[in-house]
């Protein structure tokens, strides 16, 4: 409250801002109307048409716009736009997002309870109002991988007490929670004693173990939905959160005809800057589900009035009285191209761009330093194999998603080394103090592919990962991302055709939105010059040691069976030329 | 989150108590279905069929009966049953109310911050799940009246950081609110501090003054509602809670049809003894509602999830995994007679009556010692009064209700003593140890009582006020109710007819919901033989002090016109013989 919204309203004080000539979405009634609205300071003070005794500083004609409260996203991480948090606000004001819970989920492996710390800073009044989740599962396979950081309840609590942190992340380690794990419940407990929101993550679990999982107080899923998914999680109490890609006419039908609406939301989750810059945030949500046959009114509560209610931000998600002045005008409820934004009561963005310049505040010099690792020389890529041949097992990736499975083929031994012939080498690089680890595998379909690529940008510990079709190629682009304290790198032929530099924790860039994305053009475009056999290379470089997700990947601990959660050996077994 | 809860529900150790077959209300996807539930410890552990991994130690037989959650009451106050907490929890559970948010306004008046510490601690592990809402208005007139304490700022962050106290109470002085106030201003500001759910009171306001009243932050109103006041307030944001008074089938055919359904609950506010005897508490205004037309599965997620929903207890409203194993099973969904209640997982109540013993706690000595005021002689109700007749302004009581409006009539005088004639006396004393205020009055329409009747429960401040024909029966009316150390007393021709001792602040019975209200049926009885000109003697009784409400009340301080907020003189101009 501040006594002047009251005056305001009550016309006893000028409105600082009044927007005149609306059609006003109230996500209270499902109604849309002809009103004026007027501001003081950063809050709606009066919904309505104005009376005679109020009075104006600043008007805004709305031209008879629609008018919507400002775009809440409800689960997301930061971290995949690759920028920083100020270039991130500036990216997606303009589209009409004024509110993110953001789990620093990649930050966190990198640089643990630090990073958090580093983001709640940088985001503390910024005009786009972040609020930070505490992540919950560093490392995401423990005992299968090694990030920067491990984050047990000691950490949960530290982290849920500092400013600006507000609930605990997704809880990634689902069986772990439905198996009484120690350490998942520790981090559980911890964050129930702070008595925030807990945010879960639970694919595959059905019936009972998914009960199991919502007894343990997380109430909140965004992995995927279809109506039946949909309709179990929401009769266990949960909160469902859904993402773009699980869009489809038949859920768009289902969310119309369900008839308690408050627990659904849509989120994005994670969005890579070229889709951001190229088709939007949740505007492009909402405008995509409309097409597909959701009712705009509904979808325009899932991202305001429902989101702010489950993250219990009850300051905003409506244009109401007293709420926080985030809104954004649009022309059309089914184009969702917000021609003004608006941010606690001042305007921040129109037709698209930025309005008011956001300071570029600095990470501190510690997250620019997160490669601790020593030069590279080829030596490192070369795989050690006596006889004449072996038999090794093969991840082979399926030039669409980041699904693997496991094939074994027979490579040529020379010299003492393994000879990777039309295969791919991977190579994974431990990039933190507490260790020195490395490993090796090979990939398949992925035959024509010619150079390497090198990231620090790798899921979920984001250590130093190379992929190539020869060591020379790989030592250098390793080498280079090592020079860039992190990075994107492709190389062929000696030469570093692109490099993007991520020097933040090896995970951001120093970029705006528009840079960033044309890089990442260049990027993808030299990818399909270099012949790899993979739709998005982002996914393919950044997923392939992802070892929570299926089948088969490498840590810097060695290959993973994700199923089992068992190691494999590249070499499955030597062969000498007689057994050939 | 118990491990245990988690472990029950994937059949690693057995359920505490099974419900198996019953028909059950989901109050998230609005169906009902065949189900068993599994509970352990004081959770449900799981909600569907059981699978043959479950095992169970106690079975109960749902018998196809409807299992709903256990009913919650977001606004009320205790102290209206007049009985103590655990006699109000054996009252209400065996109804099927096992949550409410209780607002101890009277107690506060009596004892301040120290009666609402009683009542914390007197309701902690209650079966019946107390929560305890910080009275914001005390007195609620001020400067027109005076009870035993004063809330500030101050006090109210004191109680709200007290254990069991969980948001702020009911703010009445909406005018104040408008008008910005300091003291209320204060008081809001304090409870925003503590970032607590803040409950308002909101009669009459509308339009700008109504969203001036929701721009302080107060999101919440149980005042007098119908269609129009209930959407105007829903648009806004607000929480409506509607009692049980203003249901009309044209309400419920407009709460039937609105598209957002989450904000509207059904509460009792005040429940007299004797119809909470009579008719039941939450069980009754759902029966009530459904009865004039209101969906049944929308009554009862007014009294379940959509008042946890608002209490921001998360962790019940629902029979769905995690949340608090609070139930009661019904033979129907209409006529809400529960045979079987269960809190905590524990069955309390079955067909109508208590099936555990509720630990009698006592209040503290303190609370028994609130009458600080001598006996009083009949001196003390006599008018002095010069001249031989005067005009006097009379309080005309309308015989239904608390309303009352101003006439004015001639009275003789003799012995320099004003004669009441067939009017009323009503007589104020404060009985706090801050002053020795008294103050008298004359009521209209009552002609033909004949005694006295005297009250310590008397809203808001409840001071010792006693109505009277003569004034022998009023100061033995008066000096009973002073010797039980408050309560409720009829006299006439010099007996004591009837005396119900309200031994507690004055407000309070240690008696039991049956005894009690045996004995208000006797009392009302009584008041019929005495002739007392009023549909429901205890609101007469109780409310022509309460200056808040309309028109003309009597105060420890004088005659209040309630509108203008000014006293008016009771002898309005003494008249001699030669005058009339």
């Amino acid at each position: 409250m501040s006594i002047e919204t009251i005056k305001a309203c009550m016309g006893e004080i000028p409105f600082d801002v009044a927007i005149y000539d609306v059609r006003l979405l109230n996500v209270f009634t499902d109604e849309i109307y002809d009103a004026d609205i007027g501001i003081a300071g950063d809050s709606f003070a009066y919904v309505g048409k104005f009376k005679k005794e109020h009075k104006v500083l600043n008007c805004i004609d709305g031209k008879h716009r629609f008018a919507i409260p400002g775009l809440i996203d409800s689960h997301m991480h930061l971290e995949s736009s690759m920028m920083t948090p100020s270039a991130f606000a500036e990216a997606v004001l303009p589209m009409g997002t004024t509110t993110v819970a953001a789990d620093p989920h990649e930050i966190a492996n990198v640089l643990g309870v630090d990073g958090v710390k580093m983001l709640c800073s940088l985001t503390r009044d910024l005009p786009l109002h972040v609020y930070i989740m505490a992540p919950s599962t560093i490392p995401s396979a423990p005992m299968l991988e090694n990030s920067g950081a491990e984050i047990t309840g000691k950490e949960i609590t530290e982290m849920l007490r500092l400013p600006g942190v507000h609930g605990l992340g997704e809880v990634m380690d689902f069986l772990g929670v439905i198996n009484c794990d120690e350490k998942i419940m520790g981090i559980i407990d911890a964050a129930k004693k702070e008595g925030v929101l807990l945010d879960g993550h639970t694919p595959l679990l059905k019936g009972e173990e998914l009960e199991a999982f919502v007894a343990s107080g997380i109430d909140c899923d965004h992995t995927f939905m279809d109506p039946e998914i949909v309709k179990e999680k929401l009769s266990y109490g949960m909160y469902v959160q859904i993402q773009e890609r699980f869009f489809t006419k038949e859920l768009m039908s289902y969310l119309n005809s369900c008839p308690v609406q408050n627990r659904i939301m849509l989120v994005t989750d994670d969005v890579p800057v070229s889709r951001l810059a190229e088709k939007g945030h949740l505007n492009f949500l909402v405008r995509k589900a409309i097409a597909l046959g959701l009712d705009p009114k509904k979808a325009y509560r899932y991202v305001t009035i429902n989101a702010a209610d489950r993250l219990r931000l009850f300051d905003r998600g409506a244009i109401a009285p007293g709420r926080k002045a985030d809104l954004i005008l649009l022309d059309s409820l089914e184009e969702v191209i917000p021609s003004l934004v608006m941010s606690d009561g001042k305007i921040v963005a129109e037709q698209g761009s930025m309005k008011i310049s956001i300071d570029r505040r600095k990470f501190p010099v510690s997250a620019y330093q997160t490669m601790n690792i020593e030069h590279v020389s080829e030596k490192d890529f070369e795989i050690p194999c006596s006889g004449s041949a072996a038999l090794v097992n093969v991840i082979m990736q399926d030039g669409k998603t980041s699904r693997t499975h496991l094939e074994q083929k027979i490579c040529q031994v020379e010299n003492g080394l393994l000879k990777q012939g039309d295969l791919v080498k991977m190579a994974v690089f431990n990039r933190y103090k507490n260790n020195n680890n490395r490993s090796i595998a090979l990939l398949g379909n992925l035959s024509g592919f010619r150079g390497a690529l090198a990231t620090t940008y790798a899921h979920d510990c984001h250590n130093l990962t190379v992929y190539g079709s020869n060591d020379k190629d790989m030592c250098i682009a390793a080498n280079t991302v090592i020079s860039t304290g992190g990075g994107v790198v492709a190389v062929q032929d000696g030469q570093v055709l692109c490099s993007i530099p991520l020097p933040i924790a090896g995970l951001l860039s120093e970029d705006d939105i528009r840079t960033l994305s044309d890089k990442f053009s260049v990027f993808n475009e030299t990818c399909k010059k270099m012949s790899l056999n993979h739709e998005e290379p982002l996914i393919f470089l950044t997923l392939m040691t992802l070892a929570v997700s299926p089948d088969v990947k490498l840590t810097d601990m060695g290959i993973v069976d994700v199923t089992t959660k068992r190691f494999l050996p590249l070499i499955v077994k030597i062969l000498d030329e007689g057994l050939r």
